[in-house]
């Protein structure tokens, strides 16, 4: 792991790291904020997956979690979306390949070599964290995203019972099975077989039995994407059938921009410490 | 003026406008955050004069103040710093022509058809405020800015008594006289005689006479532009030396990015409410 570079914001270090990827082959960057902490102590740590288009600096820059993390003591990662490199495959649109990953390990040619970043989320980049920030406490994990980051929060959440002590998501895609940029990207990455897709849709892991204690979504009324691609209501209900607590808030006005999840970032991040942070 | 764009954050409104400026011969762009406030009510103005190569867009999305302003019912404006457009002169550094205009009225040629950024924040664009925003109330105003801007602020404040009721800054340029910069754009802009450049000067006005009731200024220990460009000493003996009150915080580790602002800007922001909201 190499060090891109690294700022004290927050009483904290923001870091920016690179590394060599086993499960996408090519290198990887990703950032984590460490809030000043005593020698020797363990932080908890809170993952935020980003959405189409973006890479670790959108939320590193815009997300405003710091001063919430520094308050709460709390590690935020941020990784990157898809692999990135002139000898990557890509596609033409904005939401598929490159900076369109979906959280999936492609089966298809020619994405299958490089986008396998459910492997690179779920194994190779916690085993990269545990190594490297020996400050990260791994028993205390919790994951939110926004868009295509929240579809890959919650699913990446229900696969791995035990494993995140808390989900949220900004503006998820709830039903990749459901929408317009589900059926191009599982489409793409995964064959024309929608059964092997059930397991990249968060609706349909609850339909067949996975669960989360409780859940906090954030949902804008003003957001472009809401009707035709994140049907959120589809995971009011999948939540309501499976008995899943969960707070899913629709905020009047707002869009599917930064602007809006800057907005209720620290109280995602409040309400994974009051899980994190026992 | 125009709408370029509105979301809705933090509880309030942040927009972004462009309008045909007489000052600069120029389209100018410019943002503005509204926080929600009962109808015909008034909030007071805060102004945010932005670094060199900076636009109104760096601290709109970095700058991590909607939170505190929505909080204190501040209205925060973000100008440009210096003209744009292909008809406009430049040069070939980052620190001279379009992105550093320096708050000055040029005097040289080819500068000073356009580079009149002093007359543009001193009194086109606060005129256009009060007559576009009528929710903003002009006679509750505060300065503050960053580096070249947190030396518009001080330059600004210091030249207008009575017109800003708080002045603050974050790294700022203390004196263009005294550092490279200063001689490269003061030269450029106004010419060899450096007579007229004491009116851009923060520590040759407060030598001269110039005051402020009192002042806040954060400034990292780590910020490579300290010691040849900033000279933050230059402003504790002027202040000192006039018996301005200042609050002149030197940050251990920090350094001159927007992680460095966004941690402090919250402070700011509630050091000028104190001031603005009696």
């Amino acid at each position: 792991m190499d060090t891109v570079f690294t700022n004290r914001s927050h009483g904290g270090t923001q870091g920016v790291y690179t590394h060599q990827s086993s499960a996408t082959g090519t290198a990887m960057t990703f950032s984590v904020f460490v809030p000043d902490h005593a020698e020797g102590a363990q932080l908890p740590v809170l993952w935020f997956l980003s959405g189409l288009t973006c890479t670790y600096a959108n939320v590193t820059e815009k997300g405003e979690y710091r001063a919430a993390c520094a308050k709460a003591g709390i590690i935020f990662i941020a990784p990157d979306t898809s692999p990135r490199g002139d000898a990557v495959p890509d596609d033409d649109g904005y939401d598929f390949g490159k900076g369109a990953g979906f959280y999936v390990d492609a089966t298809q040619a020619p994405w299958a070599a490089n986008f396998r970043m459910r492997t690179y989320i779920e194994e190779e980049l916690p085993a990269l964290i545990a190594a490297q920030f020996p400050v990260a406490d791994m028993a205390r994990q919790g994951i939110t995203g926004h868009s295509m980051g929240g579809h890959g929060a919650l699913t990446i959440g229900l696969r791995n019972p035990g494993r995140y002590r808390s989900v949220s998501a900004f503006s998820p895609i709830v039903s990749p099975l459901n929408c317009p940029w589900g059926e191009k990207a599982l489409g793409g990455y995964l064959g024309p077989d929608k059964a092997a897709w059930r397991e990249y849709d968060a609706c349909s892991l609850i339909e067949h039995g996975a669960r989360l204690s409780d859940l906090l979504v954030d949902q804008g009324e003003a957001d472009n994407f809401l009707h035709e691609q994140l049907k959120t209501g589809l995971l009011v209900m999948a939540c309501r059938k499976a008995g899943i607590p969960a707070a899913i808030r629709m905020q009047p006005g707002y869009d599917h921009s930064y602007y809006f999840i800057s907005t209720f970032m620290a109280d995602h991040v409040a309400w994974h410490a009051e899980r994190l942070i026992a």
